[in-house]
């Protein structure tokens, strides 16, 4: 290396005089450890993650800070250490979360992001970004259904945060005050989203004010959709009740089953008693943009707004979240606060282009480059080839055990997202009588294969139980990396970890 | 390069089949237009900003989102587009924001965390991270004095959300029952803070159902401070209506000023009339590092939770804000939601590293990486250094026009952030009679200033109006690449674009 490795490595570094050359050799080291561990992650070859309990873990490199410096030697070695025990998420049979892979084009965008360094305040700190948000979200609009892609909307840290935003707009819509009175100005306003629905809505009740049990939830068929006749019911109980619905969040793809809840008939209930509709598309929204898929999302164009993250189905990397709204200018009253030394209102430039003001954030990270240039590269079209095998591959697996000895499906019929949940029975429990020690023997299989998984690092799936069900697979593929292969290994080594148990 | 380029990106990266070398390639393509634009920051000679008005920058590229893929050529020009019209927030004469500067290690563990593309909720799927966080955070505690470090945390989304985070804790403090129950079932909740804060305390208000007009301003002594005498008197008063005092936000450098509020007083009336006590310290909390400055914080270990951005002062890459707060496990339990198909509670190592149900996002972006590997690169005596020198930059400013000729400053008294606030008055205005016609030519000279400054692209600099105060020039130094130098430029540039006026 270029410096002695005692030497102390910042004061060699730009903006340190003659630092030029010396931060340009820095940055490649650092860069050449990085395209080592992306190419070792797409091998698979290499393990998923190398597991270590975390006080293992914690004893196994020197993490804690110090008063000294550090030289550039510790610096690479702390850079390897954490890539060595981190989890390989761009790996093809990571399959764990709802965001996995890792897009090369997206990765080169955030490194560009980094480096630009700046926040999504007002177009004089941010430009392009601003710019490209604006196109962007536009574009998005337009692929919603709303006419001329008209709207507004905001990329956010996250669906969650998203789905807070939708609630806190459909509460300033319908009662205005709130914003300055808050909720003592305003009668009992309840929720309503289906049990199967993400958490955050519940959470977004929590915060806002609401409460948790103003959130109301509606029953899910058995394929987890909302049942439309008992979201009515249940708005006309809460109304005799004296309560005002005031949100109903339908969901695009469940977390668990990747259910679509029937957005047509909800609109339908929404328009009749006057409520918000939202659709939470955070996981199923990328549906969108497959010809062969999205009418799983009909009538979302009817909705008040959209929760669609891009950094789930179409592998933006992590993270790239988007809240779509259909009334235009309701985020900047709801949220504005005017603080004239953010957003000068005499600057020399169009100052509708300083959206600052209409999120709950003040600084906000740029979200939008690498869901641009990836949209870039890949087209449109390129988009839905990479959403459309990801449902082949789901619908590869179910296929595979439907009917396959020692399988049993959570929910009946094919799945409508990459989701397919399903329990491993192995062979010591297959026949097993009693239903209730069968079940509290299969509760335990999933545990065991997911701990054996990962301490042999050969592959990563999510478990969960569900209501009465108890701990079953969710296999979820958004990992554009995986291939039939790879579904064929996952059984496998279901089996091989799973069939002693 | 290494492909035609005409032909499709995608197609030949990685995950395709022997997509090694041409991903290389490619991200190397991409490394070397940012290195040569990181060179070109800090290069004196280059301009901070190519500045262009929104529809003309609409109109300097093609930034549509297109059907079909696009070649190599053009995801490389659109890379170089992108960053020839970003601001250069790496400049040494950037000081437009609180957040300026470009660290360069802070910048490589940047890329690592792109490219390790994961999130923080459990361990399972960031154990290094969460470590590091669960490392870092302690070690913030102690710094702020809390016995052994102990407490608890969060990297949030930016000071805004820390603030929101404290606002949410504090009354769930106060009234556990309004998570399920919503603001219906508690007494109207006040809250206070100085007419200088920031403001993300109504924003917070506002967005968790407590209403902006429950927020009580407190009034500021002429140099920014708020005063311990009103903010007793208004709790007082809103006693006296019946109304709950639960949260007074004291600000640790506020965003115009730099203004420290009084601490210490602050926390005794908190304590007297049991009352939690935030400390917005996004600006100011960097001060803790530095034994010459932190007596400016004195009484923060009082606190009951402490809003702390490491990307302002200390000059970490966007974002990075944490809160820490006093009390353990509360977090947990203002937040959480068991959604068991996200924190599975049969999983086999130490749940308690799987954080992210204390969280109100459900994915989060890793923000620690960065904080960290600063931090072992220039130890605590590193920051200590960066951030003394930027005070004693801003100290040079102040003394250098304080007496200066067509110079005014908007307080009296040494500052004690690095925000000195001032007008510079144009030699035509600079003997006016009339105080009125004064003030409104005066209120004019900051706004093109500034304009002219971004035209020429050669520095820039915020200017707001404060009360009855017309817009005056906030300079702040947080650029670790400033120099004296740097300060004499801005002040001749000043004086070479406003003498005219």
């Amino acid at each position: 290396t270029f410096l002695r490795p005692q030497i102390k490595i910042t004061k060699y570094l730009l903006p340190a005089t003659d630092g030029d050359t010396k931060t340009m050799t820095f940055l490649q080291e650092v860069v050449d450890i990085l395209l080592a561990y992306i190419v070792e992650s797409f091998d698979r070859e290499t393990k998923v993650i190398d597991f270590h309990y975390p006080n293992e873990l914690l004893q196994m490199n020197n993490w804690e800070l110090q008063d000294e410096p550090a030289t550039l030697d510790d610096i690479l070695i702390s850079c390897r250490a954490t890539l060595k025990y981190a989890i390989k998420t761009a790996h093809p049979r990571y399959f764990n979360q709802l965001s996995t892979g890792l897009d090369m084009v997206g990765l080169a965008a955030d490194w560009l992001t980094s480096t630009a360094n700046t926040n999504m305040f007002t177009y004089e700190v941010a430009p392009v970004f601003v710019l490209l948000e604006y196109v962007t979200l536009k574009k998005m609009r337009e692929i919603i259904g709303w006419p001329d892609g008209r709207g507004d909307g905001i990329f956010s840290p996250g669906g969650a945060i998203s789905n807070m935003y939708a609630m806190l707009l459909a509460r300033f819509k319908m009662f205005p005050e709130v914003k300055e009175k808050g909720m003592s100005s305003v009668p009992r306003l309840v929720a309503f989203t289906s049990e199967h629905s993400h958490f955050s809505i519940k959470k977004g009740a929590a915060a806002l004010g609401i409460g948790t049990e103003s959130v109301i939830c509606i029953k899910a068929d058995q394929s987890g959709k909302l049942i439309p006749a008992d979201l009515e019911r249940r708005i006309l109980e809460a109304k005799q009740k004296g309560f005002v619905p005031f949100f109903v969040s339908a969901t695009a793809g469940t977390t668990v089953y990747g259910a679509f809840d029937p957005l047509i008939a909800i609109s339908d209930i929404c328009k009749k008693y006057n409520i918000w509709m939202h659709v939470d598309g955070a996981w199923g929204g990328s549906l969108l943009m497959s010809r062969r898929h999205r009418w799983k999302l009909d009538g979302v164009e009817r909705a008040n707004s959209v929760t669609w993250n891009p950094h789930k189905m179409m592998s933006v990397p992590l993270q790239c979240s988007a809240l779509l709204v259909r009334e235009e200018g309701l985020m900047q009253n709801c949220n504005q606060m005017h603080a004239c030394y953010l957003f000068q209102q005499d600057k020399h430039y169009d100052l509708s282009y300083d959206t600052g003001d209409k999120a709950l954030q003040c600084g906000r990270h740029v979200d939008i480059f690498k869901l641009w240039l990836m949209w870039r590269a890949k087209g449109t079209i390129g988009f839905e080839a990479q959403i459309d095998k990801c449902l082949e591959l789901s619908e590869y697996l179910y296929n595979k055990i439907k009917d396959r000895e020692g399988y049993e499906m959570v929910f009946d019929g094919k799945p409508q997202h990459t989701n397919v949940c399903f329990w491993y029975l192995p062979p010591g429990i297959r026949y097993m009588e009693d239903k209730e020690e069968r079940k509290k023997h299969l509760h335990k299989v999933a545990p065991v294969i997911k701990a054996r998984m990962m301490e042999y690092g050969t592959t990563m799936v999510s478990y969960q139980p569900q209501g009465d069900k108890v701990n079953f697979f969710r296999m979820v593929i958004s990992n554009p990396a995986a291939t039939f292969e790879d579904i064929d290994f996952l059984i496998e080594e279901i089996e091989r970890l799973g069939q002693d148990l």
